[in-house]
């Protein structure tokens, strides 16, 4: 299923994105996507039998607001360097166990939704990345197989990033990944049922109409099964934590000098196959 | 005002510790205490003036546990290597700016509640901090005045710290920030007005009886004011959301070989002048 929220930030009601690309009204059938009900497979079987019965209302997609598709975020935990060609871009050997960093849950934002430029900030760059959304409490999994039983589904997420404040001021990368907006999520949630392989999606991100970034998932240093796993034994994930889980080749970051880094009034689209596409502009904070 | 939370995990009702040291319900003047009440300047004066009427009921204090201060932190952004005494003990020079790293804000439990030593873990530490509670919306603040203005108050925290997970496995630092339980919050809110200097508060923290740490926020490289206007050029802070600002020396780490790592048995009691004290026991996960 495509599960989504879509309405005012804040005032998102559920909907669910059918198979023939209808938008349906959920509201009456969930109070809200979040952790509660991915946690919740009788909740889940309900919207499923209501979306094959084909009873769900319809909604006028026209004009209307994406928010992103989970609510009340817990956290989003981020993968650094994950994939082969991006590690090399970086200069960086390819790590030898998995890199973790944080993004807030407030940075969320709809797929849609403005982007904002920081104040003082040269480097504003761009990730699109692999969402990992948690469906069950994950503590010290013991194998693969757990892992994928406690994903609740995939998304796209763009990881937006400020190189200055991640590398050159000091401490951990936190400080470039955390700025307001940096963290757009959605269109859809797609379920885990829907995704029988999360190591052959392929990712795409364009800034302005021009390709930027052109990965697949199949060269993830740390596949998702191993990110799950391997970050369940350092914290507890919950219903409704997001994992981020790397960013393929092709950031500014990696670039010849001038870096393109984004500006006010760049157009950056990302795409994940079968997890639909985002669009946002940029503006200064 | 010191404002607390009693009662079970997940259940805890609002409550103050009045100028007698009795305690008192708010559950009939807010529903929590979180950001929206510490926001809210109209919810904070019905509290002050039911307390300085001495009509709120008393609550028997005898075997209620006392919850973290406040309900849905938002997110916890932590302050590395901030006493000129503590960067000595790691052999760190003092950084030149802030140093940034996150703890998830499912890390929070109860200031007495118990601490799990994560599995595989030989270096679980311990680090008493003054927290700092966001009041209002902060972004790009300008001064230190306008910083302090926007702290709603006081508290104790518990940095607990895996320093093998933190340093040793690659990555930043949250690696070994992170696991469930690391961060004992209270047992009070002090709220702001009655911290008049928060550059004058000592620390101490014991494990097993022995003193460990024992400092002063008078030796802090970044003061509060400092710490809260630099966050805000890189995040916004929200009501609720959390700045633990850094340990003072003696931790564990910073001792010689064999380093006293904390084991399940051990007990850990922190104290803050005026903030009152907390005391966990620790249990394997």
């Amino acid at each position: 299923m495509k599960l989504l929220r879509v309405g005012t930030a804040g005032a998102e009601r559920p909907a669910l994105l059918d198979a023939e690309g209808t938008l349906r009204d959920l509201s009456g059938v969930v109070a809200d996507i979040d952790g509660g009900v991915l946690a919740d497979t009788a909740a889940l079987d309900r919207i499923r039998a209501a979306a094959d019965a084909g009873d769900l209302p319809v909604l006028d997609a026209q004009g209307l607001r994406v928010g992103p598709p989970v609510a009340r975020v817990g956290k989003v935990v981020c993968i650094g360097l994950n994939y082969h060609d991006h590690a090399r871009e970086t200069g960086a050997e390819p790590p030898a166990e998995p890199v973790v960093f944080f993004k807030a849950a407030d940075t969320v934002v709809g797929p849609d939704d403005t982007v904002l430029v920081p104040r003082r900030s040269e480097k504003t760059d761009w990730e699109v990345e692999l969402a990992v959304v948690i469906g069950r409490t994950a503590r010290y999994l013991e194998s693969h197989e757990a892992a994928l039983a406690h994903v609740a589904g995939y998304a796209v997420a763009h990881d937006v990033s400020e190189r200055e404040f991640q590398i050159e001021r000091g401490g951990t990368w936190d400080k470039g990944k955390n700025c307001e907006t940096f963290n757009p999520l959605g269109p859809w949630l797609v379920t885990a049922d829907e995704v029988p392989d999360p190591q052959a999606l392929s990712l795409k991100l364009w800034v302005n109409g021009d390709l930027k970034q052109d990965g697949t998932t199949a060269d993830q240093i740390f596949p998702v099964a191993e990110v799950v796993r391997y970050v369940s034994q350092f914290m507890t994930l919950y219903p409704g934590d997001v994992i981020n889980t790397g960013t393929p080749a092709g950031v500014a970051m990696g670039r010849p000098e001038p870096k393109p880094y984004l500006r006010a009034g760049d157009v950056v689209e990302l795409e994940i196959e079968g997890l639909g596409r985002q669009r946002q502009e940029l503006k200064d904070a």
